[in-house]
């Protein structure tokens, strides 16, 4: 767990492109705040349409890369989870902001968001609770709702859980899931049966995660409900490796702690490759990951000039993440956390082990049954019965623990144990001690965790701000989405000229051939062509098909295909309209070929 | 809103084919009890990877035929939502179960059910408390949980919402959504325009729902998380009718509402076309989509002789509904919901526009525009100020109020208003009452909504159980899932022989080129042939392919492909595999015909 992963830059205006972005998003169905009707609610998104057919794809896209190429498990677990997973997770007691209340018009501040926004201080999330109490006073810093001085306002820890009770009364408290990945952790002992106790496996969810942010920004980038796709890969930290070989030459741009640190640091290009060999990415697990994450974040359409894998400084990363890189993706001059890739140990598993008694471990089997020797002790009751009556049983115990501790304690005639602040001595005769030799198949390992969590909503956005743009076409201004095919809500529109009957039955048949062939399709018969191309060229469609009078007067049946970025048009064939499409939507034709 | 479609024939004993089926789920991954290692908690249950794919297959499928085929709008929607959205919808009064408390072990029970369990009352839910609370001491009911008399203890409403607070503090109560219906409701004036204000136009939205239930029963069928599928369809009530011609000869089993008011009431069995010409079902809409449903519940593997749709008694069904009907699926017995059709008239819009003063209506223009005379007023400030001074306006408020009401007062000299209680004369010359003729091209009208309403999990339970088989294949006993192949998790296991490297090689080839033609496939290479069909039988896999000797020996590269029930075996070329085994999955050809 770590609060670091659902950070980013804050505090800028909004520019230009975002603004005019979440404008269209509005009009045309992407994304707009919840509950407008009644006033809508800070930090919760509702995904129209064209919203929710992209963030599908782009999952369905994740899916495809990180499940089931990889040979991973798919898993869906529910949201809400009771107190005992969270008081092992860590959550219950670290998962928490800096709120800052004010006593004059009340308003929720986060106290690290105001001091980075009004001082020179760039990571106070990092700094103690006195000391950024401590800066809002030298500062004199104000409410930014209602400007009362803060000086002498008490920062307090929040907690970023939503809370709720399970069953009546409150007895039962549960937590909606800040990640979800607990309930990947949560069911360790039961996932490992569905991989037959083999190392590694993974085990991946998509799915709803919550933070009561104190005070949610920026669109759909900072929201208090939101979706993650995390993968929680399990290794064997001495046998496995991963296949580096297979992601060695993609090229990557890496913003590492060493260069942040420096006054003129600077990014570096450079592959996955050369990054492991030199030792700028420490762990080889995550750096497979890196190598894999890169070249699909492009195949859904980041802009690999405003794409860079940062790690995490020392001060920012979990005490038990090894190493942590973050996949930033550039908006209006800020860099925002669109995904985290840690190498986690086995904090988690055994966080889980230590608060439920289950077993979070592999049986790992030795190449050959390997013979240790072990100390034991049979204590002669008959002796210890009479001499320590009731405790009798406690020096058992503290004998048991002692022969596996220090063998070399039972070398003299007596052993000394202790038993409540007094020390004993007992004969070693009584206490039955011997060196056994012992044959062990193996050993239960705990498996450390690698863990790429991908943020999908901020994703989303990041895809839209990519891809928007404007441009001059026939002297009128255009905007249009550049989206890639893969991930486009819609893949072809298909309008038919208007006021004739033929037209339009042959415009449906087109679209059924089409939704035949497996193509995401949109009818539209209403105003004039050039206003339906707009709208198309706005939600970001790829082609649009006219059928005019052309189609139907001459001996072979043709319309019209028109692309969005060139607007450049051709006719085909119907007959060969589905299949022609289909191949580009696959990648394997060029419109440009055609 | 209606708890009603969460209801089911609940208490009796789990019956064998249920106890074997929820074991299987556990040992092969389709689903079990969340957070086992720390005990479980009542009512949340995750899908393992089995589970998890045939879920979304099955979602998909809904998808395809309730959103994309129809033409409707999918979205997304948070799952939490503010108070004022359950204060309008009627959830946050009215959506309560009978809960009571065991004043020895504190067990909560619901009072309906245990009513239910114990007495001739077979629909205690629909009683008032008082009744309720008399049954309980007439029958001298007892805690299930530790036998102490519940004669004389109080039954109290229960809301079902999951409650929690959004932002610090508790200023801005949330609820976790009790149906994903909400989402789409109040989002309506943004909905229409994407709809371009034309009806009729539906929006569908899969994704979770809570309910706090008291009693959690019966493994997924009744949990307090689970998924929804839902259609709202807004229609105009006055011009829009369904296809039902495309339905009518689809073939149902109904059980109508007078059927069961009979002592030895029986279902009919129809066409949809018939039971609306004879006012079987009373609303053509829900008619349409009971006709729609039908075939596509066969089609994911509802066994059609276990399945019917049993129609809301007047009790049952809220009181703005005008027709509900339910499907139902049989299990082990009982009759489980596993869908709600409800004719739901204006309520829902006509709630939100009251509660949020937004406009929930679509206008509708006339055919030509209508002449209509509006009674006006223009009232005579310098009248009115002097006489009524700081109460002028709302006098002003009152004359327009009662011009649209009742032109009828303004016939005489004078016109009487009531402010605050006190009669007050006003010369009608100092009103500036006028009628006048306006010209109006269309009017705002409320939608009327009908709802169309899946539970996800119950569905998956319900395919699982009526999939499941047992038989004896060579003398042993075999256990295997029937499951349609468009919504099996796996449609092909690949298995090579144990030992050769040319086996192995051969068949990851042939894993990628299955893969490759987008079918779902498994690859296992351990344990004996006999094992791993043991295994994808388990599953629900209906293809196996075994790459053997005569793979590599044979001039012509073959492989055995085994069908799951019959467990027949054929050989086919290599060549051909992708293409026959998409062939059969497309359902354009049977493996019999090979």
């Amino acid at each position: 767990m770590s609060k670091q992963e659902h950070t980013d830059a804050d505090g800028s205006e909004a520019a230009p492109t975002s603004e005019k972005l979440v404008e269209l998003a509005k009009r045309r169905g992407y994304f707009f705040q919840s509950s407008g009707a009644y006033g809508g609610v800070g930090g919760f998104y509702s995904f129209g349409p064209q919203g929710a057919a992209l963030k599908g794809n782009v999952e369905d896209a994740w899916r495809d890369r990180f499940a089931v190429a990889e040979g991973n498990m798919e898993i869906d677990a529910p949201t809400i989870m009771h107190e005992p997973v969270f008081e092992a997770s860590g959550h219950l007691e670290g998962f928490d902001d800096m709120l800052i209340e004010c006593p004059e018009c009340g308003a929720s501040t986060r106290a690290d968001h105001l001091v980075e926004d009004n001082t020179e201080y760039e990571d106070a999330e990092s700094l103690p609770i006195p000391e950024v109490e401590e800066i809002i006073a030298e500062y004199e810093l104000v409410c930014p709702e209602c400007g009362a001085g803060l000086a002498d306002v008490a920062v307090e820890d929040f907690n970023l859980m939503f809370a709720t009770n399970i069953g009546p009364g409150d007895a039962q408290p549960g937590y909606l899931r800040p990640e979800t990945a607990q309930g990947i952790f949560v069911e360790f002992p039961r996932l490992k049966e569905y991989a037959r106790n083999q190392l590694p496996f993974g085990v991946t969810q998509i799915g709803r995660a919550y933070r009561n942010e104190i005070s949610p920004r920026r669109s759909i980038i900072r929201t208090r409900e939101f979706t993650q796709a995390e993968l929680e890969y399990f290794v064997d930290p001495e046998e496995n490796e991963p296949d580096l070989e297979s992601v060695a030459d993609v090229e990557v741009v890496l913003y590492p702690a060493s260069e942040q640190n420096e006054e003129d640091g600077e990014v570096l290009e450079t592959t996955i490759g050369d990054a492991v060999s030199e030792g700028i990415i420490g762990d080889s697990w995550v750096a497979y990951f890196l190598g894999v994450a890169k070249p699909w974040y492009e195949s859904v359409g980041v802009d690999m000039d405003r794409f860079r894998f940062r790690q995490h400084l020392s001060g920012e990363r979990a005490h038990y993440a090894a190493d942590c890189w973050d996949a930033e993706g550039e908006i209006d001059g800020n860099w925002i956390e669109l995904a985290g890739f840690a190498y986690r140990g086995d904090y988690d598993l055994s966080k889980h082990a230590e608060h439920s008694g289950d077993r979070f471990t592999i049986f790992k089997q030795y190449d050959e049954p390997k013979t240790v020797e072990r100390a034991t002790v049979d204590p002669d009751m008959s002796y210890l019965g009479p001499e320590f009556g009731g405790d009798a049983q406690a020096v058992v115990s503290e004998l048991e623990t002692l022969a596996a501790r220090d063998r070399a304690a039972f070398e003299g005639d007596t052993v000394e144990i202790e038993l409540e602040g007094e020390t004993h001595e007992i004969p070693v005769e009584h206490t039955g001690f011997a060196v056994e030799e012992q044959t062990e198949a193996g050993e239960h390992v705990v498996p450390h965790v690698v863990e790429p969590s991908f943020g999908v909503d901020r994703l989303v956005y990041t895809v839209l701000h990519h891809a928007y743009r404007e441009d001059e076409v026939a002297g009128e201004e255009r905007t249009y989405l550049e989206l890639e095919p893969e991930v486009a809500p819609t893949f072809v529109g298909v309008f038919p000229l208007q006021g004739d009957d033929e037209l339009l039955a042959q415009a449906e048949e087109i679209v059924a051939d089409l939704r035949g062939s497996g193509l995401s399709v949109t009818y539209d018969d209403s105003g004039n062509i050039g206003r339906r191309y707009r709208r198309q060229d706005e939600v970001g469609t790829p082609f649009c098909v006219t059928v005019d009078f052309e189609t139907v007067e001459n001996e072979e049946t043709t319309v019209t295909v028109r692309e969005r970025d060139t607007t450049e048009q051709k006719r085909l064939s119907i007959d060969e309209l589905a299949e022609t499409l289909a191949s580009i939507r696959e990648g394997d034709l060029e419109f440009d070929e055609l």
